[in-house]
């Protein structure tokens, strides 16, 4: 072992003395100790083991063990701190490097003599005389060490407590604040879930997905697959942060690069450097514009979804992937990897989720759209008129700054309101000539027939008006209940004025198509007595927009 | 301060040899201090500190700031450690107490003497003859005390330091237990929302958040209340766990207790003891069977959620709320606050989508059937016949152990078989007799009318089958296309048994509705030719089952 630079005294007064500054320094190694901020504690810490060998200057540095380095951690005393941390040193040279190889402290009493010396990284201001180094030990390992320069004199076991010290409290604080920088991330993660989960607009999930997957790993660039089984096709989207410019989507086999397997296999695949693995498909970084180097890549997995009672419930199965891209801070980790999957899993699930929603909606929309224009076709002089007629009406409800649930039950009302014709002898619906006043009679059965139809579909009472009033008058004169002014729903008012445009431009067995100009006009003169007047105003007025596109004039 | 219990010696040799005792003490703080585990930190200290004054005995208490009481924490020794660990002595009397309240060590070297001494808790075979107690200081606030029985040496610098160090280590430890105890419960968190999105069920929705809000928040009871605005009503939901009994929900008024002004305001109320509250309604507590103390309550809001492009957004809502009743461990704190708001606006939102989505498919279903109705109507010999098609054809499917979602393409596909009947003149349709072979022809024409309505609708490819095919025999001597065997698809083979049952327990205009033994026996004769024999199996045995019931025979 070392000598001590001093004899020392040790006479009873001398050693009260040195007791009662011995409890001082633990007392205040203690205190140091107390804070939880990383920094702070590396550097109190460092400054009360310069302190104790009447030192100026110290340095800590922590060992990275991939790289066999020393890393400058801490710099206290006069050297410009600022250009030091983080410069690397090898750890099989020089004093430091033989301190932590050998688990040993050593003491150079003259720098400028010593061969392992080879000069001050920092400042030259500083003119380091000599120094103590000492390893920073954990469980018997080498993490890191301390040196100090310029000492006065030199308590080597007190330095060596207080580096162990420093050491196991940086461990906990290293602890800490991993399972504190833990909670957050998952706390990120959870309002990241209720954002994905609070759409079921398809193309915004998949934008959120990839932007946010992206913040949350710290990477690069993030994209998503996902699977085209029909064609067997991986379909490519990008991270819009890093690709501005919105390309169509690219497609790649799907047999094809590490998601490739991750698609195919369900497996997660964690890579420091894709260049290593020969399942990296290089041509995804040409098409994405960016050089992968580490690579997380996981699947977005659908779990297995119950439906309710009679729908059952879908089956798990993989739809894509995700991919985080080239790690900021080094390399992606099991937090990364948890985060990631937990993300794709839950993302997986509100795709699926939002895709049966948006298909039961379609599907009713379609059907009845089907349906409707197979009953207005049994007559020629019909056809195509109940989706113009909800063409039109929705322009309105448009222009009227109607919610989007309203626009809808406008859109559906429209499209049902003629249904009642299916209760209409078809030899009186498709009469090539005039009608007798008892045909028409029939006829005028059609708003009571169809709102019998739909009267017990519970999710469409808000349409209901539409079927049954729509033949109403404003003057009370209408049918089939002579109802008048408000008594008539707003629907059935707004659904009047785009029937009665449509039937004045439609060719009719007494009568070819009107003109637009000549059907507006009718229009106007019609208004506050059959038609409510704002809205043959609003109608005149999304007309004039171009945004009424009525059917062409055809002679019949 | 206290006087030491002997003159110390103080010669170079004994100087030196104490040193070195110092240290080894030292280092094995530092050893003791890299555990985080809590007991074994504690209790390890605790033994360094008996330790280091000869004594035999210890004990560590913490200070109950909210009942001024020190808590046994640590036994060492030979005490019977389990009998008092837990147990509660008041600050305001005893050795303990004074060093706690004065903030100062007391020694005491003969305890049968002291009239602060109360006797021992622990075990009487003990014989403890003195005691040093000191207090257990953070930040200058005393958190407890230690106290050794029977030292034989008082070095209270160091046993000072060693409490100090006890203490630190403990915030940090507690620290860093919270810190990990948070991640996990946010991680349990996450995986009962991925439970909770992955079912479109109403029912198991609302169960699954009442079980899991009681097991996250370690409550004792949970409820959830669901606002019935139409009767301005709470329907209150119970846990199933403390519950057993399924009983009807049970409803109170929407502005009554605690959770009324919660789903009324949107705020977020916790109550240490509700009897304190005068919000708190008792009839809640007789209803539900639990004798509430602490209550946390937070509302189910539902976010603004995006439909999509043409569907906009629906408007943020609160739709209840959710209460957690009677922590086990204490009263809910911040974050049990954070997971309990966290997990109900997540439900809100997953309980608004399967709303969405149920009512999606739910209008679908529902407009189909209400359509398919009305054109069966207008032939009364076929009214209600292709709701029955569907009914015996999903019957078929499902004792044919078909998946869920080829059971609902059999129901909607059975559905809509006849829709072609829009195209067939109704003069045809509902001729009182006989058909001429050229009006045979125009009803020949229904199969693929009815195809060529839907075949633009996506979403009903896999119906299709069912509106073209249902007339094709196995023969080939079927129309439109004479197909034979397996060209015709199953889901037109099952439906064309169904079909054909149907007709033959119908009244024609020809013919009476024949009895079902009779119509069983032509089906079996059919059976090869004209029907799939394992569909007319099957419909014979799911006949046989009581799971068909067709209509009630009446005369025309």
């Amino acid at each position: 072992m070392l000598k001590r630079r001093k004899e020392r005294q040790t006479g009873p007064l001398e050693a009260a003395k040195e007791t009662s500054q011995l409890y001082r320094v633990l007392a205040r190694a203690n205190q140091i100790a107390s804070t939880t901020e990383l920094d702070d504690l590396l550097r109190e810490m460092l400054d009360l083991i310069i302190t104790v060998c009447g030192a100026n200057t110290g340095t800590m540095y922590l060992l990275d063990k991939d790289t066999n380095e020393l890393v400058f951690q801490v710099v206290r005393g006069d050297t410009t701190e600022s250009t030091l941390i983080g410069q690397r040193i090898s750890v099989n040279k020089g004093i430091v490097g033989e301190s932590v190889q050998k688990k040993e402290a050593v003491l150079v009493e003259d720098l400028a003599s010593d061969p392992r010396w080879y000069g001050p990284i920092g400042d030259e201001k500083n003119q380091l005389k000599n120094a103590i180094t000492f390893p920073l030990l954990l469980r018997g390992e080498a993490i890191g060490a301390v040196q100090v320069f310029n000492y006065t004199h030199a308590p080597l076991q007190l330095m060596q407590f207080l580096g162990n010290r420093m050491t196991s409290e940086y461990e906990k604080a290293i602890l800490l604040q991993k399972s504190e920088e833990h909670s957050q991330r998952l706390q990120v993660l959870i309002s990241l879930i209720a954002q994905i989960s609070s759409t079921l607009d398809r193309d915004q999930i998949l934008s959120l997905i990839i932007d946010e997957a992206r913040g949350l790993l710290n990477a690069e660039a993030s994209s998503l697959f996902l699977l085209d089984k029909e064609n067997n096709d991986l379909v490519l989207h990008l991270s819009k942060d890093v690709h501005k410019t919105t390309l169509p989507p690219l497609r790649i086999p799907a047999d094809t690069g590490i998601i490739g397997h991750v698609v195919e296999t369900g497996e997660v695949v964690s890579v420091k450097d894709v260049s290593e693995d020969k399942r990296h498909y290089k041509g995804i970084d040409e098409i994405s514009g960016v050089n992968t180097e580490s690579l997380l890549a996981v699947p977005l997995q659908i779990p297995n979804v119950v439906l309710g009672r009679e729908r059952g419930t879908t089956e798990a199965h993989i739809i894509g992937g995700v991919e985080a891209i080239n790690k900021i801070d080094g390399f992606f980790d099991e937090n990364d990897t948890e985060l990631l999957s937990t993300l794709a899993k839950q993302a997986a699930t509100v795709l699926h989720i939002a895709q049966l929603y948006t298909n039961a909606d379609e599907l009713f929309l379609n059907t009845i759209k089907a349906l409707v224009a197979a009953i207005d076709a049994k007559d020629p002089y019909t056809e195509g008129h109940s989706q113009r007629v909800s063409d039109y009406s929705v322009a309105m409800a448009e222009e009227l700054g109607l919610s989007p649930e309203i626009r809808h039950q406008i859109r559906i009302g429209a499209l049902l309101h003629d249904i009642g014709k299916i209760g209409v002898p078809d030899s009186i619906l498709s009469k090539p000539d005039c009608l007798t006043p008892e045909e028409y009679d029939e006829v005028k059965k059609h708003p009571v027939i169809g709102a019998n139809i739909i009267k017990e579909v519970r999710l469409l009472q808000d349409e209901l008006p539409a079927l049954s009033q729509h033949h109403e008058h404003m003057d009370g004169k209408g049918y089939p209940y002579g109802l008048r002014g408000d008594e008539i729903s707003p629907i059935a008012r707004i659904v009047a004025v785009a029937d009665v445009f449509d039937a004045l431009t439609s060719n009719r067995p007494y009568r070819d198509a009107m003109d637009v100009e000549t059907a507006l006009d009718i229009l106007r003169k019609e208004a506050g007595d059959h038609l409510d007047t704002q809205y043959v105003d609003t109608f005149i007025e999304v007309y004039t927009q171009g945004k009424i596109q009525p059917q062409e004039r055809k002679l019949p």
